[in-house]
């Protein structure tokens, strides 16, 4: 099958500079794991922030870099987003590099398996969400929803038909953080057992927000930022990371990257590197 | 005289890059111009962070970034900051990039004027306060201090003496804005009048979130900003521009740089653009 029109491609000279970072080539995972490879990746701008404000479309980074979140996305398992962002933007969640399956390549082959966390079931999608009208044309995978165990009986039977439809699925969550928020360990022991061996974070601002406090940022095994030369100016989806106190109670960095690696592209500039442990 | 141990040096494969945003490979500035060269400067976490916390020492950039912002000043006729950063930080203000003067050079060669903007006379800069110490000791010239008018006769006689003797002046800002602050086409149109063809514009947060709006972007010849791979967390001295409405009342980006490189400095990147006029 001739990849379709909208198929992209990414120059092999820049994925090599990006690969080191990608769970390929990082062959941490060994079977039986109980976490998989973990991407943390995002898009902002110089004032740190993702969007303009949630549900509008912000064209924040170049065609460039879109075509790199999509060579990322044919490199890892899973994408995993909050559904906050599923809800303001219904994105597609496929990956569109040429040679993938849907674009090129056979059956689902490439494609990454788009996991939404939606504790309380808020996102209730139906057959015209783009992600399962995708997964319906062959050209993605039909997303997970992980859930709450409380809510699940709360999952309207249009939510559950459009997904199981396509083949996806609901996970029911049974133990929650003492704020009653999913553990990020027993969110990625879930993946872990159901066969994702490596997954790419991409949003958004809660989500990222979370992953980046010294708690959680630990099971993060590679961080890829894409920083756009623009600012979006207050009241914006923003990611601050809460702050952190050291001995004493001084304020100190909330994390750092370490093994850092710039790469120009267009007029954005990827950043890649790994959490330093501290 | 041979330069002191402290003298830095910034490698010329890399000021070759950033060279085309310096005023003087930038000849905009003709004789009699009412404005001088602004390049607007600062270095921020991946958080649009500057410090931890005002006075706290924040180590966010590394070496080869300090040896930058030194030979930035080289090339620039007066250094400004405001006096958030003046108080919190008592900063050297000088240049100490290896040649200039009191750093193997003669006099007070490429050594920046430091400018500050202290509206009502909070500063209050005595003769321990580093800046005088170092223009005492032929390194760095005596600081003017951009006072407003009504507030120039509560300068209190140690802050004009220790200033006064060095060579350093006071010089009183009569008009405003609306809003009481200094209007910076008066800023810039007496740092023209008093020689000054090329300024650096170096922070802290007010001062750059200030010159980021819409209003005063235009006044921007060159931004330079450095990005250290690390988030600060909330509650730190931050650089976001209020926000922005286009026609209709939407929200729209606050600004953007076009002509734009990124320059790769040690775990840094430095980004170098010009705001595109809007
Ligand atoms: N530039 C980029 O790279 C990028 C990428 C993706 C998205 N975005 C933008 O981000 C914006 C959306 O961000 P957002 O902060 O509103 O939403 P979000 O981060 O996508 O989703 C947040 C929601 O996910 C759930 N959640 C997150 N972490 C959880 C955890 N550990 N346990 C349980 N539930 C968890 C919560 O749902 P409940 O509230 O129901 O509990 C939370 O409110 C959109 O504007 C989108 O365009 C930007
Ligand atoms: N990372 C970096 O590149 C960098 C560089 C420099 C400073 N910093 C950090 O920035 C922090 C200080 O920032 P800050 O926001 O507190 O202070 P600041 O921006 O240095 O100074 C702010 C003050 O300057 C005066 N001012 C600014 N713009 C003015 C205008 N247009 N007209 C009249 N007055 C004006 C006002 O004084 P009044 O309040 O008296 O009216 C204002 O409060 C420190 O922590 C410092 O370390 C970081």
């Amino acid at each position: 099958m001739a990849p379709p029109r909208e198929a992209l491609t990414f120059p092999f000279s820049k994925a090599t500079l990006i690969d080191p970072y990608l769970p390929s080539t990082n062959p941490t995972v060994t079977p039986f794991t109980s976490k998989p490879f973990v991407t943390l990746t995002y898009a902002t701008s110089l004032d740190s922030s993702i969007s303009l404000s949630p549900g509008i479309q912000t064209a924040l980074s170049g065609p460039q870099s879109k075509a790199m979140t999509h060579y990322l996305r044919s490199k890892h398992d899973a994408i995993l987003i909050g559904c906050g962002t599923a809800i303001a933007d219904d994105p597609s969640l496929n990956c569109r590099i040429e040679g993938v399956g849907g674009y090129g390549g056979e059956g689902l082959q490439g494609q990454p398996r788009p996991v939404v966390l939606d504790p309380k079931v808020r996102w209730d999608a139906d057959e015209w969400s783009k992600v399962v009208e995708l997964a319906k044309d062959g050209r993605g995978k039909a997303p997970w929803v992980l859930v709450l165990e409380d809510y699940v009986r709360l999952v309207r039977r249009e939510y559950r038909n459009a997904l199981e439809g396509v083949g996806g699925k609901f996970v029911a969550m049974s133990s929650t953080t003492k704020d009653g928020w999913m553990d990020w360990n027993d969110i990625l022991s879930v993946l872990a057992r159901e066969g994702i061996n490596s997954v790419m974070i991409e949003g958004g601002g809660t989500v990222i927000t979370d992953l980046l406090s010294p708690r959680w940022l630990c099971l993060v095994d590679s961080v890829i930022v894409t920083i756009a030369p623009t600012w979006l100016g207050k009241e914006s989806v923003i990611v601050i990371p809460d702050e952190r106190r050291g001995e004493k109670g001084y304020k100190i960095p909330v994390g750092r990257l370490k093994e850092v690696h710039w790469v120009p592209l267009g007029e954005d500039v990827v950043l890649c590197g790994r959490p330093n442990a501290t």
